[in-house]
């Protein structure tokens, strides 16, 4: 079998990268598959479904800023209902965190990113469940600092990850696209650029190119594969020897739902929403989402040094994660979450870029690999998709959702150029 | 077991490391543990035995040209035969790649980086055996593109890495240091910095250190821990999540004794010692390196975009890999090697760091990471040993042998500033 472009993944990236594919090429067949049954099915569906702008590199900022436009365009535009919901996403801060990040703020400030500021005496009056001061058990026994501030990025929020993909399946095989689902790729076709026909091709000497990929339903040959396997992306590139500078680590989400964390959930006055903003507390590396619909609130929690490295198929939440270690702390925060366990629980994996933490787009002769880093892939995707396409066509420019622009090798390995996120909690 | 400092891995970069260590703490016990027997018994002892400074970024010349200096003041002043020989280190270079590096190389001389460059007329001259104008069959049916010029590196040459091992050793036990082979480092060892005493930490929440490691001969605690375990450094550090930026990826070596190689081995002219330089064929991804004690010539392979990532225990050359692969492409640059077949071969990996391909030596709490790049960790071994000292007595800037400096934070991951290497053949 034979497509002019066969994209490997139907997650966020996978599927706005053969958008926009098919939008710059319509005339050539463009095919995207997925080892799952159904769009945004791998780690797109066992993320909090966020979306923020909240970056100090110019790169993080277009990417992120004109996807949540784009967001905002399909749901108001073309009709596709993502259950946006601009709630804002706030960070609570202690004081050494709240002063390292002012500079990173006032910068974020002068490019136009609308931010609010809340000191604790707001806080207390917005949250009053949030406990402001520790005693002396909190801070010298656990080594916890209290929150003395907040940073709400206005211009941030939740999407339905699932109505996501889904509209942009929808949009894609509008313009005659094609996806396939329940398809592994397991091998990535390596074919010199001169084939001589001789046994033992290609030979060190000569130059290759990915011509496709084996997969679990036969060989597909392709003029271009785009790998947008997200964390299972590793298992295509590390056989080629195409280190795309990504790491998979595991990140756990709990849902509550308990009248206790009702007052929690319905914080007034950080959004016409009226519910808790999405909300971080780095200090116990926990983030939460009140769901309005279903009444509960989501608790992720993303750890870093000393969370493994490792791909998994089926990655599972640690039981005792909540209740013996999490908990211990939370507490301490939000008082209201005492003896309130969770009703489900899940995990997935993100994939890690930990040199510089912005994603990548890097292409390979007959290749474009595309990756976010950190878990921010939804709110990047349709500017990463755009990066794909223009990739694909030799263009050195990107022309993003509402016209702003940015280079399409500054986000490659070889070129890259992107400078360091300094906004870093 | 308590030891103030302990260091896993016997290789260069961990003698070194411990050696400078050792020296700038006389009363601190220093432990170096390796799981093989001996001194460099892992990769070192499969690398080719060079060194060189042909770098175009600041921090890789210093780190390497420091390190050559190194090396003669441990033969000339300090007594110890590394069997060190100038021979310098040859690219032989088609039209383009020559063209390509034109910049590249006056950026080098400008640092007064000595080399020599050399015209088809006198590569014909100076080594007899070299093909330099292709028919046909070569170019439009092979692909490969005859060498057109020739850059010699004069400050590079060859190394003895057994010796090299062992005098560092020599070095760091004169000072007190202590080394056990046969442990392997199973695990790191994690503890928070402030320890509650109760089940189930470290807690997400809990700052957390690495305070040793689990060995195979039970458990070693220490003050710091420094991770040199070169490729073997990945199954210590993804269980704890820090990403060293490195890969594994196999090269292979084959050495040939024949008498119709006997020409190119003496090959006159571009060093005292009247051999082959150090050469390198980029366009066929091959390296030569003459030993004149033993009479042969080593040929090793480093093909880089389509062979695999993976760490290996035991890695073994492939059985066709020189018979079937290199040879078709070698005979037609240097014919004495028809029907000339290797007489030994082995495998070896090397860490490539494909983000910038320069060294990393990174702290975490309790911890310094230090590995190098590309297989390019002799060359740099003296300097890198001297910035895991300095990171670890806090201190920010580095002093390398002969008085030059560099910032010990560049080479660090957050805080990495390395710049472009850009003489890339």
């Amino acid at each position: 079998m034979y497509r002019d472009i066969l994209v490997i993944g139907a997650g966020v990236l996978g599927l706005s990268s053969a958008l926009h594919l098919k939008r710059l090429n319509p005339d050539r067949k463009v095919l995207v598959i997925d080892k799952f049954g159904g769009p945004g099915q791998g780690n797109t569906a066992k993320s909090a479904g966020i979306f923020l702008n909240l970056f100090t590199t110019e790169i993080n900022y277009l990417l992120s800023d004109s996807t949540i436009d784009w967001f905002f365009h399909l749901q108001n535009e073309l009709g596709y209902n993502l259950s946006l919901r601009r709630c804002g996403y706030l960070y609570l801060l202690n004081e050494a965190r709240y002063r390292r990040l002012k500079a990173p703020i006032s910068k974020m400030r002068k490019k136009g990113i609308e931010l609010r500021t809340f000191g604790k005496e707001d806080l207390k009056r917005m949250i009053p469940d949030l406990v402001t001061d520790f005693g002396e058990e909190e801070t010298e026994l656990m080594g916890l600092e209290p929150v003395e501030a907040g940073i709400l990025g206005v211009k941030c929020g939740s999407v339905d990850t699932d109505a996501l993909a889904r509209s942009l399946e929808a949009e894609f095989l509008k313009l005659g696209g094609e996806v396939s689902y329940r398809i592994t790729a397991t091998r990535l076709i390596i074919r010199p650029e001169r084939e001589l026909g001789v046994p033992g091709e290609p030979f060190v000497w000569q130059d290759i190119r990915v011509a496709g990929a084996e997969t679990s339903k036969g060989e597909i040959l392709a003029g271009t594969t785009v790998v947008a396997a997200g964390v299972w992306s590793e298992r295509l590139l590390d056989p080629i020897g195409f280190d795309a500078l990504m790491r998979p680590k595991k990140r756990v989400i709990f849902v509550f739902k308990h009248s206790r964390l009702r007052r929690l959930r319905d914080a007034r006055g950080f959004s016409e929403h009226n519910i808790l903003p999405f909300t971080h507390i780095p200090e116990i590396s926990v983030y939460m989402k009140a769901d309005p619909a279903e009444g509960s609130i989501w608790l992720g929690c993303a750890d870093d040094f000393g969370r493994g490295y490792g791909l998994e198929d089926d990655p599972q939440p640690e039981g005792e994660l909540y209740s013996n270690n999490i908990y211990h702390a939370l507490v301490r925060f939000l008082p209201c979450f005492e003896n309130v366990r969770p009703v489900n629980m899940w995990a997935g994996q993100r994939a890690i870029n930990r040199y510089d933490r912005i994603p990548v787009v890097a292409p390979a002769p007959g290749m474009i690999y595309v990756g976010s880093a950190t878990g921010y892939g939804i709110t990047k995707c349709d500017a990463l998709g755009r990066t794909v396409a223009a990739l694909d066509a030799g263009e050195k420019g990107v022309e993003l959702f509402g016209g702003r622009r940015l280079k399409a090798a500054d986000l490659g390995i070889e070129t890259r150029n992107v400078g360091k996120e300094v906004f870093k909690v």
